[in-house]
């Protein structure tokens, strides 16, 4: 720090003539990406606390596991390889091939690399929640390297290449997706879909005839904190998309507020209007799906309408919930509702309400290309990772793995062992009662 | 975000020239409020917890949900009308009318907005924590509402209007409340006050003879983890008042850790010298008054001044809540000790410590006045709106639901469900026992 | 806030000659600065919960109160004292001494005085977490006042000072501590090593033969999240130390970064290649031990290289805590492990992977010598400190105390009053098992 505070010195005392030069524009951009990187990393804890809460007291340190470990595993891989494929040299605007591993480079060059590798932790991390209380730990962790590594990064760079020279296909055509409403949460959710249709629902989740049964999580306040720390963290992952501290950041910041707001008004009105029970975690959920559906277009659209788009996904949210319990899919956290439908409608979005420009069929066929390549690339690529998975390693824990928590099969850890807890909710119980 | 990357390698290959304009100036500010509009941001999730560990395990579901909403359904109204009003054209420099639902702007509007968004927030959701556990969700969010989209920003534009023209007729007195110990903490305590005196006490909350007896809160963990959020926030809250990145943030950020530092040492003190428990709820809410208390003046103090604001406000707060419970005031969190004795102190201590003007009379009594104000504008209002609320929807809920707590009564949703309650606190066990 | 309002329209629309003098540096290096102290008072609250996580329900409002406190009070002794020892005029590169108790300076002053106490603050709450559960809070907190107020600062001054004059003797060799491995952590690592020396271990926590008994702590959950809360902070531990907003904070943030997830990793393999259970808090303790370890030579390292120290500080983190439960010493969060053996490692790695001059002997041997002061320093310090607690006013709380815990004994409230607790984990009840 001294030779730091040597130079700083020099900084204040020299002629001013240099802070004129790009230095002063590089140093803000940097200033602002780190603390940006910050953010979004510390999106990481939110999602656990939100999978946390909503799981059961049994798989608490399960999950808290997995979330700790995408991150750190994922973010290795990322930067080997994924960051090369999604940012690289793109000669056919399908993928990058430059890059991998990079140890060498301009200030910049590090400062970019690890803003995006905070965004890979993002969308490997989505699955998680999808998944949690039935996969076994070491296969969830091969599935978050490869999504990190491979199907997120390939998907990035049609739509995001360029820094390294190239320009994906999708950008040609004028894909909009600033900060990732299709790129890290539609990708991250078909994934997440995938893996929840090759493990099936969790014991007990469904009756015999198909009745969704609730299982409720054991935490709500971790719910609730986890959802700020998310909204929280968005203002990095929006306004950080910029790459830039410069004006434009207040309204995107701004944009992101509303939608959030309006996506947990969006879900308490549509929980009202179908006489349910106002729920926290369906509330969060909703917040959730608003600042999903913001991120495509959240720099280049009107406040107002950022409030609506925020305001329908909150809807979107709360019926694709109860879609995926009449598909009996079993979702822990509603992640396929919050990131992939609540990612379309904002990849929709962008192009439905781009300032200037307002709903022009041109833009919103581009725009549902956009979402439907994403689909249609993580999607049979995660199921079928998930189905070698299975076949091989193994993706399920057993029956009596599940009913007893994977804190004690897979980690031989618990939770909180000094509280005694009233009920487990395995699905055995919960069969007995019907 | 292509674009951008497109944009970015202009700014940094663009002449050296354009980098002295005015924009450097507009994109540092920006950055800055972006930034600490996200930390105030995450003071919703301080209140939340604070309010959370201090309540019931009964009613964790509804503390969540109230400070989750308050902030959603507040912004939105304070978007529409709120801000307007506060910032709008101020002729009279009673209320400004303009700017109403603003959805298009120079960039720095939306900048402005989106942090006075997050001031609003924080003005209404200081009466969740004093009313907690035995108000209707719907009546408190109706006074949510009201304190954001009226009574808050009424009196903001006394003190703070001038942003789109006119000046606050307190602000012409020369009234000093740099980022809000009256205008925010004051106003959000008076209407916490009004609330607890239409509401009463929680049952068992006072003995038939007026004794009061401790209902103990539910998890001190997470009312110390709120309570370092708030502090966190607050850096965000009071150095974002500025407006703008300068040097001026170190000694604001310097006083404003000085105080809450002091603030929790003041209240341990005045616990020891009164042969107390030093408890770990009344410790973070001393932190609390000293950030309330330095929120005034952190702008124009030194140091050594603030660290005794910041001391004072400790003991302020603890025999504040020996008045209340005097009172036989049943105030959850020590709202109106922390945001209201606090901010009244703070504001005079503003003026009596006022750098290069120390101990001045004049300026205590315009401090005064100021204080004063924000008690008979929002006090008054506060108790007509949650009288009429209590006369037509009904404020309180009923006592079958304040006993079975409201996360069933009003959320049909429980906070730790697999865990065994040893002692639910409600009045009648309480009521038994003495 | 009036006033800025003004002077921010003024800048805004104010000739543009003067955006280029030193005042843009000035102006960026101090939001920068206060971003970064902020993110580093937030680690306290990573501090409070995986301490709390990892002790008993019993003690959660002590090892809450113990963190909370010990910034507070550490803090204002470290702005009365250490702040002037540390930094002050250095005559002769042992101590400074000038800047004691700073209420006047210039803007710059405050806002590096504000980082300094976020720093003082962190070596002092290491040892709270290695002698928890066990230690009287006053004396505890006699000892966070001299660590904060007298011991890290000394040695501090002999690697940091300059600030205001003169150079540290460690300094003026070469030695490398850029954000404090050996500085922060090792100095901390080395009291908390004396703390629990004296202390002795907690009941039970060894049978009788010197076989360790884990004694599992009671929230998995809030350790997590702990984690989380400290890697964020350290974005603004390490890339704040640079004292200035420029290009080089993104390598430091990656080079962050990527040894705290290879940390984790690295501590995950040592668990699986000894067949051990991969137990979440080892997994946390090993992502902090590549933080620690990276801390040192965040600027001056090569990606590659800082994954390759954050590998190998989790190997140390893992074998390192095997190495306290044979020495029979019991250090309840693994603090010497994190800070002490990962801070001497990451000093050495510093001197290592020197960018452009790697492996070099000469870099490596001042390194040692550094390291080596740090514990020459502190440790004999700190055993003289605690020895003398033991002897006046009592350092270990009674064999009757422990057992009830410190929440019952110390600070008459209880951290989970509703909630039924299975078993305590005393030292008798566990004795009797065995």
């Amino acid at each position: 720090m001294k030779l730091y505070l040597l130079s700083l010195c020099a900084l204040l005392f020299s002629p001013s003539a240099h802070a004129a030069d790009g230095s002063t524009e590089l140093a803000m951009n940097t200033g602002w990406v780190v603390l940006a990187s910050a953010l979004v990393f510390f999106m990481q804890a939110g999602f656990a606390l939100l999978e946390s809460g909503m799981s059961r007291a049994k798989n608490a340190v399960n999950v808290m596991m997995k979330n700790y470990m995408d991150g750190c595993v994922g973010g290795i891989v990322y930067w080997l390889v994924g960051f090369g494929l999604m940012f690289g040299a793109n000669a056919t605007g399908w993928y990058g091939m430059s890059h991998f591993a990079p140890s060498e480079g301009q200030p910049w060059d590090f400062t970019f690399l690890l803003f995006q590798m905070m965004f890979a932790a993002t969308a490997a991390t989505i699955a998680s929640g999808a998944m949690a209380e039935r996969t076994r730990y070491s296969a969830y962790l091969v599935g978050a390297v490869v999504i990190s590594g491979f199907i997120y990064p390939v998907f990035g760079s049609w739509v995001w290449s360029g820094a390294y020279g190239g320009q994906g296909w999708l950008a040609k055509m004028g894909f909009i997706d600033f900060a990732g409403s299709s790129v890290v949460h539609g990708v991250g959710a078909w994934c997440a879909l995938a893996g929840i249709l090759v493990l099936g629902p969790r014991l007990g989740r469904f009756a015999a005839d198909g009745t969704p049964r609730v299982i409720p999580g054991h935490n709500m306040s971790l719910v609730a904190l986890g959802g700020f720390i998310l909204w929280l963290g968005w203002f990095g992952f929006n306004a950080g998309s910029t790459l830039a501290m410069n004006e434009s950041l207040g309204l995107i910041a701004l944009n992101t507020h509303l939608a959030a707001a309006a996506g947990a008004l969006g879900a308490v009105l549509a929980l009202r209007s179908t006489a349910s029970p106002v729920l926290l975690s369906t509330t969060v959920n909703g917040s959730l799906g608003g600042l999903v559906g913001i991120t495509a277009g959240c720099a280049t659209m009107q406040p107002g309408y950022a409030l609506v788009t925020g305001l329908i996904a909150g809807f979107v949210v709360v019926f694709g919930m109860r879609l995926m319990d009449r598909l009996r899919l079993d979702d822990v956290v509603g992640a396929v509702p919050v990131h992939g439908l609540a990612g379309v409608w904002g990849t929709v979005a962008a192009g439905l309400f781009y300032s200037g420009d307002l709903f022009s069929w041109a833009r919103v066929s581009v725009q549902l290309i956009g979402a439907g390549a994403a689909f249609l690339w993580a999607f049979p690529l995660a199921l079928a990772m998930y189905l070698i998975l299975a076949k091989t390693v193994g993706l399920r824990t057993s029956t009596q793995h599940e009913q007893r928590g994977l804190d004690y099969s897979e980690h031989a850890e618990a939770g909180y062992p000094e509280f005694n807890q009233a009920l487990t909710y395995d699905g055995s119980e919960l069969a007995r009662r019907t």
